[in-house]
């Protein structure tokens, strides 16, 4: 199962390394190096691996898959470059190096995660290959959507609202304590959306649009996403600074509202457990489409992350 | 012809103000605001002029190429927004008001562009009606290759480097005069690429693929736009603030490479009435589908504006 996580993250890998070639002769470089410096950074690919398995339940190939896979990562890696920024979470490391804007500048950073957003359509609408157009059209549709301002972007202005005045550069709103139920809000619209997407594109684009399974996927990702966004709050609190490459402490530091603050470290712990268990029931489902036992193994191993 | 203009604008922004009426009243409604301010404060709404009439020439309605037309203006609005933020440009008015980012903030602005640029997709891939989806497809392409690091983003990029040393907040790259290649390919890109895919991108809504109407318009377009790009230079310098609802005199105060500082007025204005002739030109291919009299209007009307 690791070793076919590892196959899975290399020929993610291999796919994003291709994608800007085009790009590194012509007089504009800079933005491509900037874009590729973050994209290639390392991280888990968990959204491109999730699609991949998901789509592979109606039967396509890695192969067919993977534009979308990689556009998956590029917008995640965009939302990234754009939190980044002075403007936003003010972070000088991601990943173990310094962050764009740190590399690049602000304005070429800016440019580099619009680039990245939109080189993910780009990918995945000029995509060639035997899918069908509806089935592209329907698969880019949910991501957009789980992008976009009635997701991931509605996230992050809501978690921009539960940050600290001393936090913000522009000092517009002061703080308040987020309530369980804000708190689950943010985080489904800020992490759940692109797993949602992950999941359920994955289906759309191999043309499964029974509801059964449709639901089911969201479900599956709902809970693994919430499930993986304690985890990070808690790795923020327990975790170790070089093995996650960004520096912990730093959400108590912004005041920013988290599971932990909300709930303590023990009851933070039961929850990834809980939602974990729920994450591997709902992959019964998808058993009369195809074996979901390395999404069961990767469910189990991520709420055991360190990282 | 000024009254279909009228009648096109108000089409487009009349689409425009129902884009997001579903977000006014989500707790994320700060974005939803922020883009509608920056979306409906006017203009010329002339990339969606141009895509609704070249979808014309393959019979698409109005009603049917809206939601490609209406994603040109979010696109061009997203760049507005970005190009203004503190880290690109700092510019405080656009349009006769204070820029995103000065009503609401450097991190609300950057993100209500990159919910503008994400909503763009939202609405295209989304968009329902009788558009076969290979065409939707091949539009949305076009114009995602448009917007992106080979077009749009591109020219941003090259733009940036020709901006003083004063003018860039991070202090990063001399100024050098650009030569008129420099130019002229920073405008192919920066303002070229859009104005491309609204002519090229309404054909192939349409389903029209023949070589010999896209060629022409993209000829058109570069035409167009390129003397579009001078006749705004030209406004920088002898036009009225008042009338163009924002400062003047901007270009040189930051030092930017423009046509009049590289070919003096004279030259510039005689450049903007070869090109126009050239652009009027074009259209004579497209008289076998439909009638480009008002394109034709259009484009002579343009070169002779004031705003």
């Amino acid at each position: 199962m690791r070793k076919k996580l590892a196959l899975r993250q290399s020929q993610v890998n291999a796919a994003l390394e291709n994608i800007f070639a085009k790009g590194r002769d012509l007089p504009q470089k800079e933005v491509f190096a900037a874009m590729e410096y973050s994209l290639l950074a390392g991280g888990k690919r968990l959204r491109p691996v999730l699609f991949l398995e998901f789509a592979g339940f109606g039967g396509l190939s890695a192969e067919e898959a993977m534009p979308f896979a990689c556009a998956l990562e590029m917008i995640h890696t965009y939302s990234l470059i754009h939190d980044d920024l002075p403007c936003m979470d003010d972070d000088d490391f991601r990943r173990g190096r310094p962050t764009s804007h740190k590399m690049f500048g602000e304005a070429m950073a800016l440019l580099a995660g619009d680039g990245l957003l939109t080189g993910a359509f780009e990918l995945m609408l000029g995509a060639e290959g035997g899918v069908p157009a509806e089935n592209r059209l329907a698969a880019a549709y949910e991501i957009a959507s789980a992008a976009g301002c009635f997701g991931m972007i509605g996230g992050q202005v809501l978690d921009l609202a539960n940050q600290t005045e001393k936090a913000r550069p522009d000092g517009a709103e002061p703080f308040r304590v987020a309530a369980k139920q804000d708190l689950t809000q943010i985080n489904r619209l800020k992490t759940g959306a692109l797993f949602r997407a992950s999941c359920r594109g994955g289906l759309l684009l191999a043309g499964i649009r029974k509801e059964k399974y449709l639901a089911a996927a969201e479900r599956f990702a709902d809970a693994l996403g919430i499930s993986f966004q304690i985890q990070d709050d808690i790795l923020d609190v327990i975790g170790d600074s070089e093995t996650l490459g960004k520096q912990t402490g730093n959400d108590e530091k912004q005041g920013k509202a988290t599971y932990v603050a909300l709930w303590g470290l023990e009851k933070a712990q039961s929850e990834v457990r809980r939602l974990t268990a729920q994450a591997l029931d709902e992959l019964s489902v998808f058993a009369g489409l195809g074996d979901p036992a390395f999404l069961s193994w990767l469910v189990s191993s991520l709420s055991e992350r360190t990282f």
